[in-house]
């Protein structure tokens, strides 16, 4: 059997897996990335999860036609080099991801990893039924992926779909980024838990209690007051954001991934309505605003997706 | 010789021209476009605007090989239908803008105004030196269009590239849109003028005086303080939008036209130094911020081009 390995780096967990060549998943596990101890430390965990993949499709006897690895930062092509990342992983901004996996005589793809996700949604989630397709994932950090006339959208120096970047806020709360009013800045998940505290508080409920994004849904979905406005306030930024991003780029469809979207389809359609008031009717009259399809696995099978897309972002055959 | 024709369709004068296989403007003229008077003058108008040029071409010698027109609103293709429009021009709103010029057997093109420009600022202007390139216009409203990856980017209902109604302030001021925050609310040359008035007053200045946007900039010039403060305000503002807009597609080049921009070199340095305050290091160290090169002719140059770009945005030879 033709296989492919995905592998998806995130700040805290390494998720890889085997995809088959109709993208079934054969085998995945995950283990901490380890990147509180730096580049080299991480790319022995890379490198060591990568061994381990291949003993496994070794003793199954499959073949592996291709590596791919999504990654955190700005990825440029064609030698996946890190050109641009976050501190998450010290030292990162500089790996040549291709290198990492030079050894194994396979080709290597590395992208981004909203990127991978958007391809993964586009390709598997949605079956490259919108050509024009923005991948939104809203979690510690707000990102994405474009997909724009059927093809990966990675910009000029590969840093496009910074969604989590738009300014909804001119002169605004100070973003992690170093800038002002950024999206991110305001509806990301820890930013949506503040907020809930912060109705929490307000409506005399359980401002002190630690709760997790997916408790605040189920109160939400039970009528709870601060969990109510924090949610239509969340969805309200996001509409401003997504609003902008419509006007400009008139999607077929906004994909909205993350942890807190898996919650329900109540959150969705908050989104979709923020959207529609924020853009122009005969930009959102067409527009689909959906839940990501894949859920967990998405950044590891996109990885394992890489390899049908060129250096130009053209999706290919291979 | 062979030529095409170009009209450019605004809200007070239709300007069109002859030009050349080589981009030379052959012939133009400029006259009210009657918008005032709702869609049968206008249709009326370029009617006649068209069989102006057709004879000058038949006295000439010269050959048509096609029609191109530039009009404001949302034009659907392959046959150029008005499906959204201001209200400037009364019941322009479901005009099919080929079949307008549909008697002379000649090919017809048609597409948004500012779509036009794009274009033309993309092929003669900077020659395609810039693949992926957005080009923005300032004046009454903003606009602007899409060049990605050497294809006109029309959205998948062929609305993308308003820039002006980027949400730079959740709800803020107004928009002529009727929603709140857009761009066009802070940054376009009519509220760059009310700001100048508020600054002037501020500073006991000519505060009740009419001052053209040409004579603010050359007060600018001059070190006022008050057309200092609004101009470095107004570029503060297209920073914001245009750096959210650079975040998510990590274009080439940004081309600055429309009235006020062709005023100095100062301004566009401004904008470039606001958007770099705006967008992620990594989107703009490449990032070139140009002022536009064809001036008062671009509107009627861009539809006489229209004729090699395809359904799809695709530009082909014809």
């Amino acid at each position: 059997m033709k296989v492919r390995l995905g592998i998806d780096l995130g700040g805290t967990f390494i998720k890889a897996g085997i995809v088959s060549e109709h993208y079934k998943v054969l085998y995945n596990f995950k283990v901490p990335s380890g990147a509180e101890s730096g580049n080299q430390v991480v790319i022995y965990n890379l490198k060591r999860i990568c061994n381990d993949l291949l003993m496994i499709c070794n003793n199954e006897g499959y073949k592996v036609l291709s590596i791919g690895i999504g990654s955190p930062g700005t990825i440029s092509q064609p030698n996946g080099k890190v050109t641009d990342a976050s501190p998450n992983i010290k030292n990162w901004q500089g790996t040549i991801l291709t290198k990492v996996f030079s050894d194994y005589n396979i080709p290597v793809y590395a992208d981004n990893d909203a990127n991978s996700v958007a391809l993964a949604e586009y390709l598997i989630g949605y079956k490259c039924r919108y050509k024009d397709m923005v991948f939104v994932t809203i979690g510690t950090g707000i990102g994405g992926g474009l997909i724009i006339d059927g093809s990966l959208y990675r910009g000029s120096s590969y840093t496009a779909a910074e969604i989590g970047h738009i300014v909804i806020k001119h002169n605004g709360r100070l973003c992690g980024c170093g800038r002002r009013g950024c999206l991110e800045a305001y509806a990301s998940v820890p930013n949506m838990m503040k907020r809930f505290r912060y109705w929490s508080k307000k409506h005399g409920g359980k401002a002190l209690q630690k709760v997790s994004p997916a408790e605040m849904y189920g109160l939400f979905k039970k009528g709870d007051k601060a969990a109510k406005y924090t949610i239509e306030e969340n969805a309200d930024y996001l509409g401003a954001g997504l609003g902008s991003l419509v006007n400009v780029l008139n999607p077929q469809a906004i994909v909205i991934g993350g942890g807190f979207a898996d919650a329900g389809r109540e959150y969705i359609s908050l989104i979709q309505e923020a959207i529609k008031r924020n853009a122009f009717k005969a930009a959102v009259s067409n527009l689909k605003v959906l839940k990501a399809r894949l859920s967990n696995n998405a950044g590891f099978i996109g990885a394992s997706l890489l390899s049908f897309v060129d250096d130009n972002g053209k999706i290919i055959a291979k």
